[in-house]
Order: C-alpha cells, then sequence, then structure tokens
C-alpha cells in the first residue's frame, strides 16, 4: 500500500485508527476456547466488528510466537483475513546484521504479506536497508517510545541531541517518507512539537493511547499534518473491552469511540 | 544451564565454540532437498558431525520465519534434537514492551526451552526485565555488534562514554553475571580492552569469526578470563564448508579447526 492509498483510505473513513491484535489466549472469552483455533476465531470476530472503523490492524507477533507453531498458524490465517483496503502491520521489532534482516524482511514482507514491519535502530543502517529495498512496503522504525524504559537509552544525551533524534535524523537519509515511519509513543506528546520539526512529513505510528495512558486529543494536535501522518494504535482497551460473548460488539463500541475523537481532530 | 555447568563444559571440551545454524535453503546441498525436511536434515547431520567439537549451538530465527509454518517447525525440531549438554541459543533480537518481552521471553524459554535469548536493548530496562526473571536461563543483550551499523548509534558518542557503553553499565545493574551475557562482535577487538574493563566478569557471545572477518586468535587474547567468559560463535564459515554430499565432514573439519585454535588459548 503507498501513501496516497494509506491516506486516501484515511480521510474516506475519517479514522487513523490501527487496531492491536495482541491477542492472548488467556485474555480471550472463555466460549471461544472450545474452537479449533480460539486465537484466529476471536481475531475474526474483532476484525468483522471494527474493520468500518479502522484502517490498519497491527499484529504483535510476541503474542503468537508464545504458542509456537500453533501460534504462527493463527498469525498467518488472521494475517490473510484482513482485508486488502487496511494497512498490515507486523509489530515485530526485528533488526540484525543485513544478510539476516533480510531474511527477515522476507518473512513479513514476502512470505506473510504484511505492509509493513516494525524495525529495531540499535544496530543501524544495514540492519534497516533490506526492509527499505521493497516496493510499497514500509519500514516502521522505534524512534522514542512509550515505556518508562525510553529514558535509559532512547533518551540519552548525545552529539546533537538525544539518542532517539540520531535515529530520526540519519534513518530520513535512508528512508523516505514513502517507505519509511517512526514509532512515537503516545506517552510523548511534550515532545511531539520538537519530534514534528526533525520530521516534518513521515508518518508516525503511535502506541500507548488507552492502557498506558497516551491521549489521542494530545498526540492529535501536536502530531497531525496536512496529509494526516499519524496511525493511532490501540490494543487492549480495543479487544477486551467485553469478557462476554457479546465481545466483539464491545470492542466495536470502543473502536467508535476512539473513531468519532479522529472525526472532531481531522476537521 | 548455570554458569558453571557452561564452563565446566567448556575446559572439559577444551571449546568455546558455538556453531550458528544460520540454516537457508537455498545454500545447503541439494541432494537434501527431496528429504521432507530439508532444513532439519541438514541441521541434525552438521549437529551430529560436530557435537563433540562445540558447547552451543546458535538458531538465527529469521532464516526459519522467512520460510512461515515450515520454517517454524524446523527450528523446533532442531532445538529439541540440540543434546542437553549444549547451550542452546536463540539469535533472535527481540525486545518491546514489559508485557510483550514476556510475550517473547515464554516463547522462547518454555514453548521452545532455549537456554538463551539475544535481545536488543533501545526499549530499556523494561523491555529487557521479563527475560532476566527466569532461573537458569540467560539473556544475552547487544552491546557492541560486528557489522558496519554499529558506527550510527552503538558508537555515538553519549555523556560517560558511547552509547554501547551505557549499555552495558546500565545493563550490569539489572542482571547479573549468571544470567546476562552481551553480544560483542569479533570485528571489534580493539574495544575489547575497553568493553572488558567495563564487564569483566560477564560472558560474551562473539559473532563476526569467519565470514565476517573477526579474528578468533585476536578476540580470544583480548577477551578470555580466568573461566573463560567467551562463547564465539561461527556460522556460515562452518555450516556451509562443502556444498556436497559430504557437507557434514566439511563442516566438521572446519570446526575442528577453530576448536584446535582454542586448545591452544585455553592453556
Amino acid at each position: 500500500m503507498d501513501r496516497k492509498q494509506l491516506v486516501d483510505t484515511i480521510l474516506q473513513k475519517k479514522s487513523y485508527l490501527c487496531i492491536g491484535l495482541d491477542t492472548d489466549p488467556a485474555k480471550i472469552p472463555t466460549h471461544l476456547l472450545s474452537n479449533p483455533d480460539p486465537v484466529f476465531e476471536f481475531n475474526r470476530q474483532i476484525i468483522d466488528a471494527t474493520k468500518d472503523l479502522c484502517v490498519s490492524y497491527k499484529i504483535n507477533t510476541a503474542f503468537y510466537e508464545a504458542h509456537g507453531v500453533a501460534g504462527w498458524t493463527s498469525m498467518l490465517k488472521t494475517v490473510d483475513y484482513i482485508p486488502a483496503t487496511h494497512f498490515k502491520i507486523a509489530d515485530a521489532k526485528r533488526g540484525d546484521i543485513g544478510n539476516t534482516s533480510a531474511q527477515y524482511a522476507k518473512a513479513f514482507f514476502e512470505t506473510m504479506n504484511f505492509d509493513a514491519i516494525t524495525v529495531a535502530p540499535y544496530m543501524g543502517e544495514d540492519s534497516i536497508r533490506p526492509f527499505l529495498e521493497y516496493d510499497n512496503k514500509w519500514t516502521i522504525l522505534l524512534g522514542l517510545t512509550s515505556n518508562a524504559g525510553a529514558r535509559d537509552f532512547e533518551l540519552l544525551p548525545s552529539a546533537g541531541g538525544h539518542v532517539y533524534e540520531q535515529v530520526l535524523l540519519k534513518a530520513t537519509k535512508w528512508g523516505n517518507i514513502n517507505n519509511l515511519m517512526f514509532v512515537i509513543g503516545a506517552t510523548q506528546a511534550a515532545l511531539l512539537d520538537k519530534i514534528r520539526a526533525l520530521t516534518p512529513k513521515h508518518f508516525y505510528l503511535v502506541p500507548g493511547v488507552g492502557a498506558q495512558g497516551g491521549s489521542l486529543t494530545e498526540i492529535s494536535r501536536h502530531g497531525l499534518i496536512p496529509d494526516v501522518g499519524l496511525l493511532i494504535n490501540v490494543s487492549r482497551a480495543v479487544i477486551y473491552a467485553g469478557p462476554g460473548v457479546d465481545f466483539a460488539e464491545r470492542a466495536r463500541l470502543l473502536a467508535l469511540s476512539f473513531q468519532q475523537e479522529m472525526v472532531s481532530m481531522l476537521v
């Protein structure tokens, strides 16, 4: 999916919502557990109930890997089930030396047909380049994350700013606004003006709204640009909105409340 | 496996060699391709031919993920096949917010029974802690890697040294010499005295010997400590030593040459 297609979809749906499928068998409604693949069945119903309200789904690979081959099977079925109209993100935080990153890129862009993958920047340029070499695929590089640990290394002072600022500045020389996004945590709203000044035209994937306490309105106020430039992800707060048989309807209501907030921010 | 068991095995075998199973179906001998699981069959023969010469095997997850569910199946079979006497490393470079890292720890330490996993430090303490909470399991944190991209962020000047030095110093407060190792690339031998001064008792996993050009002798001269403290990994140079039906014997000869070099370093 290219930038124009993504932006057109956002404007048409008045939504820059991404729903995170961090699906944990221990947290899904118990009536699903008799299904042959409870994780996929949960995801299927969540997708059916929310797809008109969001433009993207994000699959957090950890929750699937934790269940081995069965988990990977559920993940693949889920990726295939997500409509082609939606931007499919593998939240995988991969990154290794060049020949290994090339294998990760193959895994997520070819074997699994995701549109985008999150990548960790620590190992530098040659660990990121293989992901950028695919047409119409996106590398979403960790910039400044939403967790407390962001203070440890991302926010270390370095020559010319903090470490995360060096990540933003260097990476914008390796990729461009059509194949590179950044992860910017919703809990970092106070720094968003500064981040926008460094990367005025890049899309950000923003996790941390909901369970982690970030504010959709604050992030939107400081992060929106003329062609939107934001995908705001909500995972737990949407998918676990209800514990019963009506879980998908409850998830829909939560997704709707976020989407309605976005309608007011997009005018 | 605890530190004493690992060191005892090293001293008994006179080997601190780790063999990296970066198994790529495009590179394995063609006569194996008619096997129902060529990747596992390749690994099985490599393990049989080399297990007396090495103390550890490292599985690079990227090469298995690139082939989807079939790849994960080959990986699981391989982990199960590695003898319990050997230190089993998942070279996975994972790391995410706490609740997600906990799922990765579950995947690699419980579902798959690896002894160790490589972890990327960018997201800080809460992304690393869940891995450290397992008894007799090891977190191998990226310190200073072997690739050219190490210059981009790891070697950025920061308050009190380079970024990678901050990683070493902070991480030694979160873990200890019995559950935390560091990845130190073999191409970084010139910095090894400095790195040893910062982390005098930690084990290092050292990739980059062989295809990447690092020197086993140089690394050993600067990195060995009284209870060894080194695992040197060789992947491509060993496993792809020969293209024919005798590939496993050829791999054995290469492994033997590395192990013999280690014999002379251990006296």
